[in-house]
């Protein structure tokens, strides 16, 4: 099977697929009378002709090697990943190439960075790593068929560095 | 100082304020074949004439008792907190009494729990009891003053049950 070597999460690299939100940096503001920063406004959301909800994902862990059959998308919203609990987790994204998925690649978040994937990203499902597999969900509610699957005929390994 | 005893979280309880939303009880959906439930469309959320963005906010942990001098609204929209990390966090509001905060409530989530306070909802600042103080807040993005603070001429103090 062709091996992915996952990658260490970084904004620049994630950014053709979508957004990686964490407190890294400076805060944009600081609130709360001094108690609090605030990293505003992180994630370029688009919900189309629906509107943005949070439903709450509960996944089983994953274990490396990871083997991968299956991308999806979807075409009519983004659908970020907020991680309740302070552990990294796993993120495959694949590259559209004629409208299906290209290579797909994989990373690795740090514990405390959630991520959003822009609509229409090809992506893995949902691969927490630790326990529990406990995320917070902001994606689109609305009418039409949002989800579009993919299966490889040759799945792919995805590996750590 | 007037005491205000921490009540612990529920649904019900918390109905007048807001949205609880956690992975209890049964899924609404299984997805990703199989290996994730899906708890969907669980906050109340409005954003007015602004759109939902995402901010992390990394809040200093407080310790018990807490005094309370401070409460805040947002008139514009509502306003979700979830807990990057997975421990229970203090949450304050207060019912709307002419205008005003009446006397607060006090709730502690459990672990895996987030909540959304709904537009208009006088609540306490952002109060992590455990480090970090790490969430994500999924809140309203767009112009106007959305932000009305009520200092109480005598604070309270937030106590354990």
């Amino acid at each position: 099977m062709t091996q992915i070597i996952i990658e260490p999460m970084s904004a620049q690299a994630f950014a053709p697929f979508g957004d990686v939100f964490d407190a890294s940096g400076t805060p944009d503001k600081i609130i709360n009378m001094g108690k609090c920063g605030r990293y505003h406004d992180r994630a370029n959301m688009d919900f189309g002709d629906g509107h943005a909800g949070i439903s709450v994902f509960n996944a089983e862990t994953r274990t490396l090697p990871y083997e991968l059959t299956l991308v999806e998308r979807h075409p009519l919203g983004s659908q970020a990943f907020i991680p309740m609990a302070f552990v990294p987790f796993l993120v495959i994204v694949a590259p559209d190439v004629g409208d299906r998925p290209g290579t797909p690649r994989a990373f690795v978040t740090e514990a405390g960075q959630g991520i959003n994937f822009h609509r229409g990203t090809w992506h893995g499902v949902l691969t927490p790593l630790h326990e529990p597999g406990l995320f917070a969900v902001v994606d689109r509610i609305g009418d039409g068929n949002n989800l579009e699957e993919f299966f490889f005929d040759q799945p792919y390994v995805v590996v750590a560095q």
